[in-house]
């Protein structure tokens, strides 16, 4: 199925490898014009849902100087480690050759990883020979004299004082940024899995230490919980929170939130889980992290990563800096806790492409992604290649336009393999004219997911301010 | 009017300098709460705007591997004529210190600027000392074993093949992508005019060459004409193609969309001219560029270039890869020319903000942007800090906030200064919720730019799809 997905991208224009006139680049994935659109419609609802909790936005740049990341802990701790084989000169994270080599450990530094090293014969994967060499692989690209940033997180932290100031000196503040992030990955592997260069939605939410506490939670659908206790629970997130499981009341809020935003954009709850870190496992700034996992393919990949960053962040960029990072609340000082939800977006768009894919018994793809991220909310067709029906379609096309530019007109092949063409890219209402048409304005509503098909007045289509409305309708009289 | 501009910018949440609590390091901006919205609106409009013809966009990586830019021309032509002092170490443009030692010439190449400098005790112009060294600098920052993309074009030009492909192998093809471009420019300037990280939205149409003919060039309102003979005109953009100051018919149909649209954003025609580059100025790549220049406090600068870049892109990525740019178009073989528009985003932000920019008589300030870029279409009040007007108010926000996101609450100081701030950052409407509300369901709406005030139902302007229209009408009327 992670093929069919792979396959289709390319060939509809969700996405492909990148420079591959080149020779391909490993690591790099561009957009083509459907995944342009459904990235942008997935990037508008994450955005607009947490506008309702008074988010505020910004862009920082990718390129950033070295104090940044000094004082993040960047530059000293985020690192793989890493080796390379004297002689066919591959380059390896170390896990992989240890895996290869049967051997259990994960070592926590360098110097583990030597003794582990020289204790042990690794051999490379690839050509069989000794590996000697383990050294400790900073996973961000140094730009002249600067770093791209490998989240976009600290953009937000160094502005922290602008930004509290903007929001009239008030916590819990909601802040968040859309933009790329950079990793010089090892070994990037599985499409936009693991990318190099990666879209990240990041929100870093501000509270007073004493209070971390947020919003109403209530009782949503039930999820599958697995807390770093080794339980299992299926259980509402509220419910987790009230027993515990979910360490405080933001953690649990923004997971709720998450869970509800992942259903939206059309991540199955039965495809889906929260999973905390081990101990060992969690960044180096993090006291605490809850990963929302996708099932992709019957592997689980994170999609969305929760962190609990304390003020770690905040502290270093204080004490490296000219500026305090305190704020006075009341007669206290304190610098201020944050929750981070950080959305892997390349990741979240590979899940909905593939969980929502299905082949129909003729063996036709279809793609059944909901309206708010589908491409394309509707296609307009003639039904045939006549001039009088191109007229009318053409028409018609421009008369929704004006209201929903996610629209397509399409006149070529026959009208059968137009819907198989739509269904493949995820569009769910095919509009048709017909002779019909002419004589009494009505047009053919083709419904995607259920194949049916119903008439509507075309006045009844182009009166609603929003069109999807009355298809919507129609729908749901069916 | 220019600080004006940058100390609004930093005070209301536009713009700012980034990792200023590390100094600062010229050249790169953040865009704050207000200013991420009017950027994403005005590429809002610049991506409608074109999906009008019908364009495609895409999103491409921002680092590139060398030998896209070998092919492209920009590792060996991409460069400034820089110099450095040995004494004080500042680096200059060699313009700079050509103007700054009264030395009119304008050396194409390193070998001419040498001989200049050879002939002329060229003076630093910080300390005095003589400076010795000219040379080339690339303008490219180059990342590990990649670049930073210096223009999003190249991304497009590589992937030719097969967005010919997905647009069903047919001429003319729009192709858009908006994103980050990088140059490692030696002396930043002017915030938001010559950064090194800046936001370009670039339009690349294929045509076959024998026919460079796009859409229906149409009279519109008079610009300001420099074509490179030195000539002076006031004309629709329709008859200076007609009377041959614009030398094709799609560089006349990208002019006049430009205009269309820069005047949509907010940009007046009496600050907009466009000028032909002499050609000894055109960039590399081009045959012909037409640049749309904004007047800035008295001064004009490039906000939009339109370049015709024939086939040298593809022409040479076809020599360098695998992959031939040819298409067949009947019995003709060709490689596409390239008409390309080209927004320079920051520089546009920056226009508009100053182009809208006035003083009221009491001395406060007032950003008259239209309702398409401003940061927030509506603001909602309270007249004052009581209970039941608190209520009410939240509870229209809520109502209108499902309709449309861009609108704020505001709760803190006179309903005065509320206005004050609204007119500031460019609000065009202000509903305020009174004792008479509690009575009747009427609001006041306040015009930002007559500052006149009328009464509405509540119920008139929930019951719009988009309530904006109401508010429109009201004016209108009025």
């Amino acid at each position: 199925m992670y093929n069919d997905i792979i396959e289709l991208s390319k060939r509809r224009g969700f996405f492909w490898p990148s420079f591959s006139i080149y020779g391909g680049f490993s690591g790099f994935y561009d957009y083509g014009p459907l995944g342009v659109l459904l990235k942008e419609n997935i990037i508008k609802l994450w955005r607009e849902d947490y506008l309702e909790d008074g988010a505020i936005f910004i862009d920082t740049p990718n390129l950033t100087p070295e104090p940044v990341f000094k004082a993040s802990g960047h530059i000293d701790r985020f690192s793989d480690l890493a080796c390379e084989c004297d002689k066919c000169k591959t380059k390896f994270k170390l896990e992989t050759v240890l895996k290869y080599n049967g051997i259990n450990a994960v070592p926590k530094n360098l110097d583990e990883a030597n003794e582990i090293s020289a204790k042990n014969n690794l051999k490379c994967p690839v050509c069989g020979n000794i590996i000697k060499k383990v050294y400790d692989f900073n996973l961000m690209f140094r730009a002249n004299d600067m770093y791209l940033r490998p989240e976009t997180a600290q953009g937000i932290f160094v502005n922290f004082k602008l930004l509290y100031n903007y929001n009239k000196n008030r916590l819990p503040m909601i802040v968040g940024q859309a933009g790329k992030g950079f990793r010089n990955e090892i070994s990037p592997r599985q499409s936009l899995i693991r990318l190099k260069e990666f879209n990240q939605c990041e929100i870093e939410s501000f509270f007073d230490p004493d209070s971390l506490e947020f919003g109403e939670l209530y009782d949503y659908l039930p999820v599958k919980l697995l807390p770093n206790t080794g339980d299992v629970y299926k259980k509402t997130v509220k419910e987790a929170y009230e027993s515990g499981i979910i360490p405080n009341q933001a953690m649990a809020y923004f997971v709720l939130k998450t869970q509800r935003l992942l259903n939206k954009i059309g991540i199955k709850n039965e495809m889906l889980r929260f999973r905390q870190h081990m101990p060992d496992e969690r960044a180096h700034y993090a006291a605490d992290s809850w990963d929302a996992e996708a099932l992709i393919d019957d592997e689980w990949f994170e999609i969305v990563g929760i962190a609990n960053r304390t003020n770690f962040d905040l502290t270093n960029h204080g004490n490296n800096s000219s500026e305090s990072m305190t704020v006075k609340i009341g007669e206290k000082e304190v610098i201020p806790y944050v929750i981070e939800p950080s959305y892997g977006i390349d990741r979240i768009i590979l899940s909905v492409m593939s969980q929502s894919f299905y082949k129909r018994d003729n063996g036709y793809n279809v793609l059944a992604l909901n309206e708010y991220v589908a491409p394309f909310h509707m296609a307009v067709f003639p039904l045939l290649k006549k001039q009088k029906l191109q007229e009318k379609a053409k028409e018609l096309f421009s008369n929704l336009f004006l209201k929903d530019k996610y629209i397509i007109y399409d006149d070529v092949g026959s009208i059968g393999k137009r819907y198989a063409r739509q269904d493949e890219i995820g569009t769910p209402y095919c509009i048709t004219i017909d002779f019909q048409t002419l004589d009494d304005n009505t047009v053919t509503v083709r419904f995607r997911d259920s194949m049916q098909q119903k008439r509507i007045l075309i006045s009844d289509l182009v009166s609603q301010e929003n069109p999807l409305s009355a298809l919507n309708a129609l729908k749901i009289v069916q």
